[in-house]
């Protein structure tokens, strides 16, 4: 198949460097990093400088930090005829006869670091002719790393709203969204492997009268107990969702029925504690129906509970 | 300031057509899209050809679609030599002596386009030498493309799940955490132009009954049903959320108080006719006080209908 594509910076990085090397024959071919006054290496072609990649130097002493405020050209092949490569102090500490380098930037124009190379010895002026190419490749370095960044900074920002979205605002709880994928997410493990697994449902029972006897700020202070409470009921790895607006579902991941009814005597016990009264409804897994039925069975269970409260009462 | 970036795959694209046309010399470059059978320009340094952007070939009269498939070299300085190229349907339409073409490809190894260049009249054959350096300009180039189009599928993920995370998932309303955003980018605009607004509370009457008789499943349907309703009553603009389980929040966008009663009094009716029974509540928002503080007077006036409608009842 013709036709290659890099699979990032880094791989197209390379790419250019080797090509530099070929095409200038430079000792040191190096994609840097800028930050502060650290200067570091990310990558390099490296025929005798013994430049490894992770290296730091300090900014202020290079070419390149000359070459970026304008005061020395971007490609000089004999260094030591401008000024301001000559007195760099970078020059006193490596030997450098010529020199190449640009500016890699953001699109926001802020400076990422530098495409650059160095050789021991001078090179003909001719060099200089090759200067529309490197620019070229420099940019083109440049845009791609912007668009891999952005590409980046957009996928978080994905993540980050995908987990929001699956996020109950108040509780910050799974939502019922978030419960009924990883309710399916889950059913499709227990079918392959047989992973025994609970539902419980839990449905506070005074949060109308807490409302409008008190207000919402009132009922909302309950819900944020009671997600508390049963955040400390649960074992980790279980999921907590808040399924409604007084209503809550725990799944109980590779959960036996006796670790089930652990589970909800927990759950009974520390609502009882924080005198948090609420209907309670646990249901397993039945290989034959799957979780979602395992689900409705716990509500069925948490009403038939909540029928029983109230005839106590 | 050192240091240009392309804004995009198209800008680069066209300084790579500019560098080839001044490198190569030939009268045409182009970088195109193939899409079935259709051949696209999407770009073109054109001295003679007379190909404008847009123009639709067949690919498969193409020398690209042949060097794609590997059938010609990537350079052919005299394309009559090479077989696959003189047969090709496109050299009777159009004077062809000299060829360059690279497949432009996404990551997945799919082929997107074309990065190629022809000339009337046969070229040196050193032109090969330069083979390395076209390459690497189509490389870089596919490279380019796949990371910008990747930050666009990344950005769309993530409008569609930050959308998704605003919305509540059994009513496709939006959610508590919408509502809140979207009253703050509200209060926002209302200082700074004055507008008026009014915050409206719907609280189901009976969801807790319904739920408790008949299960959650009903319970569910009644709220959709709410949802449904709710959305006749409000003008085209207004913000309609689901701010708890069975509590609704209506946001008059630009509404005077005279529209809120409208509002409300439509509401209500809406309601009414579809025996949702509901406590509803209505405040404008104060200019000193603003839309938070309207929100929480809509509340209590929803609570002063509760408590009205039982003593009635």
């Amino acid at each position: 198949m013709q036709g290659i594509i890099f699979a990032d910076f880094e791989q197209a990085s390379a790419a250019v460097l080797s090509f530099l090397r070929e095409r200038f024959g430079f000792d040191l071919w190096m994609v840097t990093r800028t930050e502060g006054d650290d200067w570091i290496v990310l990558q390099r072609e490296d025929h005798g400088y013994g430049i490894a990649p992770g290296t730091v130097l300090r900014w202020a002493d290079s070419f390149c930090s000359q070459m970026v405020q304008g005061r020395g050209p971007l490609i000089a092949p004999d260094s030591n005829r401008v000024a301001a490569y000559a007195d760099a102090p970078i020059a006193r500490q490596v030997h450098i006869g010529a020199y190449a380098g640009y500016p890699l930037r953001r699109a926001d124009g802020s400076l990422f670091g530098t495409l650059c190379g160095i050789h021991p010895a001078p090179q003909p002026d001719a060099l200089i002719q090759e200067e529309p190419l490197f620019i070229l490749l420099g940019s083109l370095l440049s845009s791609l790393l912007d668009a891999e960044l952005r590409a980046h900074e957009e996928g978080r920002r994905a993540d980050h709203a995908r987990a929001e979205s699956m996020t109950d605002f108040m509780t910050e709880l799974y939502n019922r969204r978030g419960w009924e994928q990883l309710l399916a997410a889950e059913e499709d493990r227990c079918r392959r492997y047989g992973h025994p697994a609970v539902a419980l449902v839990v449905d506070l029972d005074g949060l109308k009268r807490v409302n409008d006897q008190h207000g919402h700020a009132a009922g909302d202070a309950l819900i944020r107990r009671t997600a508390e409470a049963l955040r400390r009921a649960i074992r980790a790895g279980d999921v907590l969702a808040r399924l409604g607006g007084d209503e809550f579902g725990i799944l109980g991941i590779e959960c036996s029925r006796s670790e089930g009814e652990a589970l909800l005597a927990r759950v009974r016990q520390i609502l009882h504690e924080l005198a948090l009264p609420a209907s309670v409804g646990l249901a397993p897994r039945e290989p034959a129906q799957g979780l979602l039925a395992a689900w409705k069975s716990a509500d069925q269970a948490m009403y038939a509970d909540k029928r029983a409260r109230q005839s106590a009462n």
